[in-house]
């Protein structure tokens, strides 16, 4: 089965859900995913929390954050995504949150690295972007395609990019892992404070990281479990579709 | 729309609410609203926990802290309220909370600043009122006017006033804004205590602080989001009203 | 009113459900009220987790822990709550819990204090009780009175005892009371925790501590709030009585 | 009564339940018991959250990890399981997890140790093997029995082990104690990890984890205690049949 239109819209309400219910993201933050048919556009919820989404909230944009013939309120920041599917291609889904607990390693120079298996798709390298730097004192949200880029080269060809006072953006080849990288995110950096807190840490090897980047199907059972379970907690069980049998990045 | 005295006392039955679900308040705290057309006045619920206050709990006061023509019992520290909307003529709305991780920064000499974006409505200084002071040992409750008033007194004209050993007070323009920096305060006191823990700290630039101030709306569809998603989560969605069309605080 | 027996079975059922819902106590831990007509004697739950207390669950015991006209299996550490009665004739009600947050200060050199006003309940001394110093390697359970009345020498006057490696007793001259401190004591131990990693804690000062206990009425409408809010939290709010018009703790 | 094989089933999915419940497993981690009557079997659910596990979930397999005329996809670290049942006959329950708080022990030296009671059980050593030593850059999981069998090595005749950078596994000699053990062990971490930011800490002695070791029995009506409540949290009251009134681990 090659992913569908419809199989992306649906599974990006319940990524919406899935990441209020996980606590990445309250009444701000935002997750988009391309178009399985058009690359040069990708959807995302109009100016909405993300646990109130529904498939009629979601609107289609082009990578310049002008939505496609709808006058609905957008998210202010569409411009991370935007300008984050324009320099990666390969890219196909986005995530932008506050969550709470990634925060202190935006504001300090302690870097945040991948201490745990399951914090290892974040990536060896997480770069920490201030948009004071190149735009001096801002409200620090992005708001044009300026920002937007700018934030893009900083993210580079990383999963995730740390926004100084402000919260992250992490980038997946598939929705699913979008999400995954952005739920264990926020676990993996309260480890590692709290490992530096009793003792010298010792983060995953680049073998390691490696290895488990290699592993990595989006629709492999082993993956299915997970958003099966997140889905039933989001109270969005019943709307999972059956499991793709393809695992080709490029279907989706 | 004109804000009316009708949709004031709607907004402050959520905020009580919202105050509950969010954190900010156990059985004790408490969240008032300037009289809309009585600007001497100010509403707030009788002695009730926040999460059970109803329309009908809510009692008037004059900036005394007197009861008008209302016998029930109010809550002790009324006087925190009365003082400040005495002292500060463009506050519509006030919060007094024990909020936990407020606490540590009121009885130590680290000072609170604001880290991360949503945290800047705190704004650059966050005086520490010790009741001591004035008035020696005290049960650290604000039992009269003259402890109000010096408590109004250290506020000035900040946003957020830490009170030792005891809570905070907030003010803002509008309820919505006063609930935003009653939730965010915490969250920004334990992203600063994480990061006090692994390095040398950056908070936002006064610059960023006053951007950030420069664009904010009480009723814009940005501040909305938050608000319906709050209410929502406190299981009184079906509460809100539709959202203003102004956002001139002068007309609240 | 006086307080009936009625009344005060009711209330420790109450209790039970508060400190499950409020996590002072899981499985484990356990508070009984002492007989308002035969103070030699007290109520406490069979061996049952607090949370599934019923009324019928309750059983009475004399000072010595022995079971009056009842086989049920019993807590095995009721011999806290005996030798403590016997200890302190004005106690009414005792808690043994094992929260998580105050074992800390059971285990290290660091001394627990009174630092929020809501804390200030616990005393300004809490002593630590260390079974092993008279009773060398055991299992750490309070299992007879030799044990239960070497931790009320321990308590001696005050409210609050830590037990190293194992939790806390704290009694009160009222069931609210005691359920009160046993809630923000973990608050409390909270605070300090944080307070003591970002610099010099200021403790509340023996005067404030005095001036709170001085105000402090079982049945006072203040008093009352945070027990009719913590009543409906734990899914009881319809066992709540009237509120007593008495506050003399004698009649309790 | 001997504990039947319908009694042993009925229990492992109350144990999965309660192990999502407690927070000890999410969409990742699982337990297994050993087959009652043929003890070179064990019993573990298919690949699934255990949250979701059901009766019908529920797979039989060999030391080696095959699973017994059954096509379903398993977990893949089922080695884990096998081969800690084969090193260790005692032993009639598995639990492996990724509990975040337990975590940061296994990328420090900071050694864990039973500081509290109801931690004991995890015993006086907790040893900390790293997959690395042996295998390498690896992705960290379990997938052979081979690596399984360099674990249980590790393991040797401990309660616990943990995994660097991946989680746990604990043994005991019933599903109940299995389960205990693993709720218990991250609040032992959590409480030491505290302790450790405040003082020196004291942790339990030899004579005291041996003392509490000595008195655990199975079913005792003391034991029986939290997995009622457990498994009334969990849900799953409902499914908890009558306490055995066995206490012998050899009739499991």
């Amino acid at each position: 089965m090659n992913v569908t239109l419809d199989f992306v819209l649906n599974e990006l309400v319940i990524a919406n859900r899935v990441l209020a219910t996980e606590g990445v993201v309250d009444a701000y933050g935002h997750v988009s995913a391309r178009h399985p048919g058009k690359p040069e556009r990708f959807f995302m919820a109009r100016m909405l929390a993300p646990e109130l989404v529904e498939r009629g909230d979601l609107m289609e944009f082009g990578f310049d954050g002008q939505a496609i013939s709808d006058s609905r309120a957008p998210s202010v920041e569409r411009f991370i995504h935007g300008a984050i599917y324009e320099a990666r291609p390969e890219v196909q889904g986005v995530v932008h949150a506050h969550a709470e607990d990634v925060l202190p390693f935006g504001i300090t120079d302690a870097q945040l690295r991948p201490v745990i298996h399951s914090g290892s798709f974040i990536g060896r390298n997480v770069p920490v972007w201030d948009i004071a730097e190149n735009f001096g004192d801002t409200d620090l949200l992005v708001r044009d395609m300026s920002q937007g880029r700018d934030l893009a080269r900083c993210l580079g060809n990383n999963n995730v990019v740390l926004m100084r006072g402000h919260g992250f953006a992490a980038v997946a080849r598939s929705l699913i892992e979008v999400v995954r990288i952005s739920v264990y995110l926020p676990r993996n950096a309260r480890v590692q404070l709290a490992a530096m807190q009793i003792g010298k840490y010792k983060p995953l090897s680049d073998g390691e990281i490696a290895a488990r980047a290699a592993g990595y199907k989006p629709y492999s059972v082993q993956t299915w479990r997970v958003w099966e379970y997140w889905a039933h907690r989001a109270g969005c069980g019943h709307m999972l579709g059956e499991r793709p049998t393809t695992d080709a990045p490029g279907t989706m």
